[in-house]
């Protein structure tokens, strides 16, 4: 039972592998289903490593030189965030999409964290940067980078969705993959302060009632924030996912604004206003308001509600061979906990409950998985969620009939995708 | 109320802001302590913004197509792992550690995760990757990822610690920084197959009692699981913090065996045999054994037991100011949850508990602070877990009357860190 050297071992193996390779596609191609790995075999063809063992086997690549910050494999070299180039008139003013079909669990990564800017990326040093409090305080203050470091702070894990999310989506299937339908969302643990700490250290005046956060981008992005959101759980965050806020995620700075649309959660923060009202700016006017059938808009929606998508499979995921087949998504809720997901094969028809795994925490995304065997016919894959406020993700056509069809935000309606007899996934609309 | 123009608002605000400052300055000298942000103020002098306040203010940067994988601010560019090229022969076989001290919550981004390679990254093409089960199972199996993807997953998030982290430190204080004293350690979410899933699908022979998990690396890398703990809480993993596993990491699979040391977290995994006795490997014989002071060797010593370590301050993160300042550190056990950290300012005579923040997960890193007033007195810092268990992490002193001299694994004694009247901190040891 010693062990024996690298390149006899190898040969045993490789021995043993011919052997049981052509049971397993006797198996799959005898008994239906016999085994996974047999089925497996069978569907996947031809192995290309019987005839490439050695490279198999033995590499020898870098030292831990290479790369003291490292990246991904070459190999994954189309997981990136993508632009839609025909959605916006420059770059600057755009967005790119979290590729959600690719990821699993509930951490985004750093660098796949999608991006919504109005003026560009601030590029701010942070030794340089400041963060002022003014309006309605007893004592106005600014505070540097390395005051900010002597409050006590927090570690919490929350998604980000920017309002407009699958906006795209509401006059139809537009989009064809998960990563534009549903990519302008990520999740990440921040570490910050507070907010009621900072705001507490400046005396809050008895008519404060608002808070206008502000940011040092071009474009000075600024939103009316109620002070009770702003006592109850916002930070002022300069870590995701344990290192320092990435530059277009707003370094040094950002409040975070647990549940609410990305537009409140300014990127680079640089002021915090304090005042009695709300300051009607122009993200809160003409942008980030929901027009109705009737010409009226819907303001101050703030909380992203419950919703949910397949991230596999979907368009850029199709189903590559009959058998099992894991089903896997996303959920989330900004006003708590995902509960339940439900998934439906047949557009709505019948629904079964999925397995949420790992962890459930308010205000984050949740992971769902549903194992299933795949027959070849063609599927209409939904998900629902259902929070933890007994709210039930609606359908796009229910959303509709409230909101008529002059929407951009707020779109949380019922994802489908269609699964044809090869397996390819298209995004579509049941009525 | 409506919001004035960009410009405007600026100036209003720096006129208030000179005031305040000016304010903050006077009162902080005035009375001792009377704000935070006072002190800050006058701990911080003069303001590089007051007479930049344009550049503070306004950005116009890059657009959504800049970087379709995000990097780093260039103002981070020192946050990197990093080697200690006196250590090894070859940065092959060598090691890199994680910059804790720069990072914060408990999540390692994974471009920081430390490295330790015994023959280099070995580059696996996914499509040509197979994992093997041979030994004494009913049917030796080889899957190829995409037969991995059939599996039932779970998400989990674990710390990952080499056995030798500390190690240089048996002997007393010689590395001076927590990044390379404490920095073999860090802690993402993976996504897996549950190995005992793929066991049961290739089916163990009913004397099966071991696993050997080998490396498709050029060296091999191998050692004996018990099959326990393979049916346990092992992943074959595939993903960290959602995305595919770096390749440094093993990409694209490694087993995950939580708690225990990171040699057995085989990388790039390529076949598990199965057995009913350990295979004695090199590296779970000549290395990964603990050497006592008689000559005998301790083996199989798997768990890594509670430690704890406090980053900031430490020898790479000085304290800059008197006054309120946070103390910042990581704590972890392989047995369980961490339950409670103490932190001591005078080396170990009194102790205060620290509050842990945010997730507290079994084998994962736990994120504590304690925020305390610095006088300019010299401190001697030290913090201790104690998990789930009971167990209390041990000062070095009694790892050593317990272990000898000999050891170089699983050191996870008390670490003390000596801060001057100038705030510079150092790696010490006191008896």
């Amino acid at each position: 039972m010693n062990e024996a050297k690298g390149s006899s071992r190898i040969a045993a193996a490789t021995g043993s592998r011919r052997q049981f390779l052509k049971m397993g596609l006797g198996v799959g191609g005898a008994v239906a289903g016999a085994t996974l790995a047999g089925r497996a075999a069978n569907a996947s063809g031809a192995d290309p490593a019987i005839t490439e063992v050695q490279e198999w086997n033995q590499y020898l690549g870098l030292g831990t030189d290479a790369a003291p910050y490292g990246v991904p494999s070459p190999y994954e070299a189309d997981v990136v965030r993508r632009n839609v180039r025909w959605l916006t008139a420059s770059t600057e003013s755009s967005v790119n999409f979290t590729p959600l079909h690719a990821l699993d669990g509930i951490i985004t990564p750093n660098g796949l964290c999608f991006e919504r800017h109005h003026a560009g990326v601030a590029e701010v040093d942070p030794a340089a940067h400041r963060l002022m409090i003014n309006g309605l305080v007893e004592k106005p203050m600014v505070f540097t980078m390395s005051d900010l470091m002597r409050f006590p702070r927090e570690n919490r894990i929350y998604f980000l969705e920017c309002a407009a999310n699958s906006g795209m989506e509401w006059r139809g299937a537009q989009l064809n993959g998960c990563q534009f339908t549903h990519g302008m969302v990520h999740c990440v643990e921040y570490t910050g302060v507070p907010l009621r700490y900072i705001l507490e250290e400046a005396g809050l005046k008895t008519n404060a009632k608002w808070l206008m956060p502000e940011g040092a981008d071009a474009s000075g992005m600024n939103r009316s924030v109620p002070l009770e959101k702003g006592l109850d759980d916002c930070l002022v965050a300069f870590k995701m996912n344990g290192e320092a806020l990435r530059p277009e995620q707003g370094y040094p700075l950002r409040l975070v604004v647990p549940g609410w649309e990305g537009n409140m959660w300014v990127k680079w923060l640089r002021r915090i206003e304090v005042g009695d009202m709300p300051w009607h700016t122009r993200e809160e006017t003409s942008k980030y308001t929901d027009l109705m059938e009737d010409g009226t808009a819907r303001r101050f929606t703030w909380a992203m509600d419950a919703k949910s998508v397949i991230t596999s499979p979907s368009p850029q995921m199709p189903i590559l061979h009959k058998g099992h087949n894991v089903l896997s998504g996303l959920a989330w809720s900004g006003r708590g906990t995902v509960d339940r997901v439900d998934v439906s094969l047949d557009g709505g028809r019948n629904w079964q409950t999925a397995r949420i795994d790992g962890l459930s925490l308010p205000k984050a995304l949740h992971r769902f998985y549903l194992e299933f065997d795949w027959n070849g016919e063609p599927l209409l894959l939904q998900s629902r969620a259902i929070d933890s406020t007994g709210y039930v993700q609606p359908t796009k056509n229910e959303l509709r009939a409230v909101r008529g069809l002059n929407s951009i935000y707020h779109n949380n309606g019922i994802q489908t995708w269609h699964v044809n007899a090869s397996g390819e996934v298209e995004n579509v609309e049941v009525s």
